[in-house]
């Protein structure tokens, strides 16, 4: 099957519409590049950002980008951000600071040429990587990231290979006679991401004999099952009174599994993101009438039963 | 808290009933021996299998696990296997070979002693190489084993120390001064099992600087509540006929995620164990009343549409 029958999102999109697409000038972000063109997609802008932190190299990679794209008739948005001096001013990390930087950056591209839609190039290597490390911060299961995601600052990030090794993209840039700048990709050093790609997941696989990365993505998939049918589940369960509250006679029929996402559901509504075990168990013994009615939440607000109700009280 | 509090099937079974327990001699099932007298379990059986895999020494655990049980006032029961010989035989790997000499000795106890009832030490860091190992091999999600299962030859293996981690199996050993036989536990040598031990879950634990065997358990906790989700959405679907076979009127309205467990349950009903992604589509497809009406089973069944219905032609 070609590359781009394999990307539901790239089969489907419009050819016409104006797309944002993220360019590095490395391997992953070239073959996007090139894959959308000869897709027929005809409204491209090409977003470079420069973090400083390759010092020389970043205007290699810049100028090597902007060449391309003059050569493929698209505009070329450059950038440059100081992301060590960030970092430094935020305490962030510099995977966070990084992120942030170019979020900004494609935030502006998104308003001078009015278009919100972000193309990254994130494949499934990428996501393999994504998975193990969400796996091993804590809670979050096999989690991955999502084909379509809505950003800060409005944007839409889309990742249309995210099903494609990162073997295939470079023997598709290959197989084209396509040139790439070999590091403007790692222009962005992650200290762990590196080593889960240069040591945790080499080992990984020598040690099972298996395509790990295939089986990380499969695991992501079912993560993105079981969220599909949370929200089914939750639907049928009808646990919500008319004005939004949850309604313990109905609550407590459903089973404890489902009980946890409708109060985890019904605060993440109400903007309460930090919401880990302990607190669902704090705030399903609401449904208990002889316990206590209240529950103080993360942020200042509370929740409350009253007339076999939990609401929430700010 | 207390140990025992902490394993939720200790602090609920009888005290009085009887129960196998697989004694290596090892740490881990002294410490849960121990622990199970220590909380009043009075009619225990003590299973000892020398699988014949660490030559003298294992008369030395055998000889020590006998002793042990005479002191506590408990019957024990002695079991040689030649596992290697097994092995041989069968071409199965060393873990399946040992896996099944154990299963078979506690079926043979569970007829002597008119008691189906095993429980075996798995701890917390057993249950993280159990998920980690499910996940490199493939399509399983975060998989770990279960507190209570039903095993092969209809034995039921629980294991009441899941929650628990090996550390603090150690720390009740020595604090209770209770000794232990050092290689004990290892007589069942798992290259694949040994290498994740000592080298991909430290290697993990170091790069993400977490505790990765939390984040294991953790994982599998959620996949155990997914199953728990599924089980009450299948319910709540009602997509079988009087007859038990898929309804397709029913099954079209459903989300494709909730399609495929209800046919994967449907097969798993009919014996069909080996039940991939690509079987599942090829057999959702016949939703489509323009297309193919059989799709043929592992095993020689089929699966044919006929008046809008799904069933199972042997």
């Amino acid at each position: 099957m070609k590359l781009a029958e394999r990307c539901p999102w790239l089969t489907s999109a419009s050819r016409t519409e104006r797309f944002l697409v993220a360019v590095s000038g490395g391997a992953d972000s070239l073959a996007l590049l090139h894959l959308l063109v000869a897709e027929g997609f005809q409204d491209l802008v090409v977003c470079h950002l420069d973090h400083g932190l390759r010092g020389a190299e970043s205007l290699g990679d810049a100028e090597f980008v902007q060449q391309l794209a003059t050569r493929l008739g698209l505009i070329c948005e450059l950038g440059r951000a100081d992301v060590l001096a960030e970092m430094a001013k935020s305490s962030e990390s510099l995977e966070t600071a990084a992120r942030r930087a170019r979020h900004e950056f494609f935030a502006e591209c998104a308003g001078k040429f009015s278009c919100k839609r972000v193309l990254l190039a994130h494949h499934a290597d990428d996501q393999a990587e994504t998975v193990l490390w969400n796996l091993l911060r804590g809670s979050y299961g096999l989690k991955g990231m999502r084909e379509v995601q809505r950003g800060v600052m409005d944007l839409e990030l889309i990742r249309p290979l995210l099903t494609v090794r990162r073997a295939e993209l470079v023997a598709y840039l290959t197989s084209h006679g396509h040139a790439w700048r070999e590091d403007a990709s790692n222009a962005q050093p992650i200290a762990i991401r590196n080593r889960l790609r240069h040591e945790a997941l080499p080992l990984l696989a020598e040690i099972s004999g298996r395509d790990v990365t295939l089986a990380l993505n499969r695991g992501a998939e079912l993560t993105q099952e079981r969220t599909e049918l949370e929200a089914w589940a939750l639907e049928q369960a009808k646990v919500r009174d008319p004005q939004g509250r949850l309604h313990l006679p109905v609550l407590r029929t459903l089973p404890v599994v489902l009980q946890r996402v409708a109060l985890r559901e019904f605060l993440r509504e109400h903007g309460i993101l930090a919401v880990d075990r302990d607190l669902l168990e704090r705030g399903l013994a609401l449904m208990d009438l002889k316990g206590p009615v209240v529950v103080n939440l993360p942020g200042g607000g509370r929740l409350r039963r009253s007339e076999q109700r939990l609401w929430l009280e700010c």
